[in-house]
């Protein structure tokens, strides 16, 4: 299994890819559309990609490359996102007079980083990246927002932990790969489709799976660029696509939804269990 | 009427404001949360929030504001979003070594500023206070990314124009005023609401609405950090709250909904009509 992902070793991307098989051998690149290229080609198995968060929501970037490059979903990972501020060893909080990291990262952190006087932001491609150059250029008066692993990686100090806004921060990300067999049982779809701007057309396309007591885990309309009359839906759908109800309920949706793409099935996300002790 | 936004003059909060009203008194502030105590308090009558973006989807953290403060939506305004490159007069792109601007602006220009090399990227508060830092230092080989009113206001010039990835970039405004009374004729309702995590849940809830013909022009469901097993629902009806058949809905999905909070009734942004020449 080789997965590949859009960051430099240490980013959250990295972390999520590891949670899920901690064997992987690992791709870093530098765009998330590098990620779907680099399956399709073959250079790597498989792509993780983060889909949304807690904080900012939905990454219609990535719902976009999906529908583009239509690799199927087969697993999703959670990853929660605990930034960090990282230095070179020595450094005090005193010392520091710029702080780098990706432009997610900074807002993310937005009120530790008001609290520092005197100090310049500078906005970077990567969080593991900014601590890569602090390692780099021996820079002892530059901190970066970071992961915990990218200090280890790079051999730096973690002055302060868990400086972003809000505690409960976390990133759902997704693994496609050119087989859409999925990586263990699935028992969750994720769906896009549109339907016409009629007063009760989104009740009749959910009603599609209330009927058949499919629950939906996730619902979100993002308005269409140039078409106002049209929504466009994610869905997440708490059934496999090959349970008769689920394809029922899509055949259904597909008579009167003017698009509807699957873009895979695969299996809940579930904690790693915390009482199996680590020998 | 004197309107409170987040940001620094030349800030697209500022564009939203001035678009609703051209007349209206104008209070910067720094954050978003001092928007609403500006409100709250009386140092301003009005509030603009960005609350959605068609690139990076919802602003959570106006919704949770919203919920916090409780005070009325009484309009919306719609705002294309264009961003430029604004330098000192006199500066070429060739001269350009340092880029500013607000994380949010740096993100939604990563195409076109992976273009610009040996540049350093830095992030600061506001997409306008970035000008404002060029003209007040005179800074000769730095840009901005800001709008076009940034440029005029701090007298600086436009190097570049639609530099941002996304040619369909619009973010929505909300007007808060601690008197609910609408700027307009109402014809719609944000509402925010929790289900239970019942398969069919979400399908009752929206029944309450298609069985009385009541559309709804957004809708987007919110995991709820440490409450896994209920969902945060934003909705926008397409009806005023005190339409008979709104009430009636809003009174039935109450009958159920763990919680249900009306955030203001308002009219729709009309655009102003193009094909009216401003003498």
């Amino acid at each position: 299994m080789r997965i590949a992902y859009q960051g430099e070793p240490g980013a959250y991307s990295e972390a999520a890819a590891l949670r899920f098989d901690s064997r992987a051998e690992l791709l870093p690149l530098q765009a998330f559309e590098d990620v779907f290229h680099a399956v399709q080609s073959g250079t790597s198995t498989h792509g993780i990609l983060p889909i949304e968060n807690t904080i900012a929501g939905s990454i219609h970037r990535n719902y976009d490359l999906m529908l583009e490059y239509r690799l199927p979903i087969v697993a999703e990972v959670k990853q929660p996102v605990v930034h960090n501020l990282i230095v070179f060893e020595g450094t005090t909080l005193d010392q520091v007079r710029r702080v780098y990291s990706h432009p997610k990262g900074l807002e993310q952190c937005e009120r530790f980083l008001r609290t520092l006087s005197d100090v310049e932001i500078v906005a970077t491609y990567d969080t593991a990246g900014s601590a890569k150059m602090i390692k780099e250029q021996g820079l002892t008066e530059t901190a970066a927002i970071a992961s915990a692993r990218a200090a280890e990686i790079f051999g730096l100090r973690v002055l302060r932990t868990g400086v972003q806004d809000y505690v409960d921060n976390f990133t759902r990300f997704l693994i496609v790969c050119r087989d859409p067999k999925p990586l263990g049982t699935p028992d969750k779809t994720t769906i896009v489709f549109t339907v016409p701007n009629d007063a009760g057309a989104l009740f009749k396309a959910l009603s599609v799976f209330a009927l058949r007591d499919i629950d939906l885990t996730k619902l979100e309309s993002r308005p269409i660029p140039d078409r106002p009359f049209e929504y466009l839906f994610y869905a997440d759908l708490a059934a496999d696509r090959d349970d008769v109800r689920c394809t029922r309920a899509l055949a259904h949706l597909a008579e009167f939804a003017p698009s509807l793409s699957t873009l895979g099935s695969y299996p809940t996300w579930k904690e790693p269990s915390a009482d199996v002790s680590d020998p």
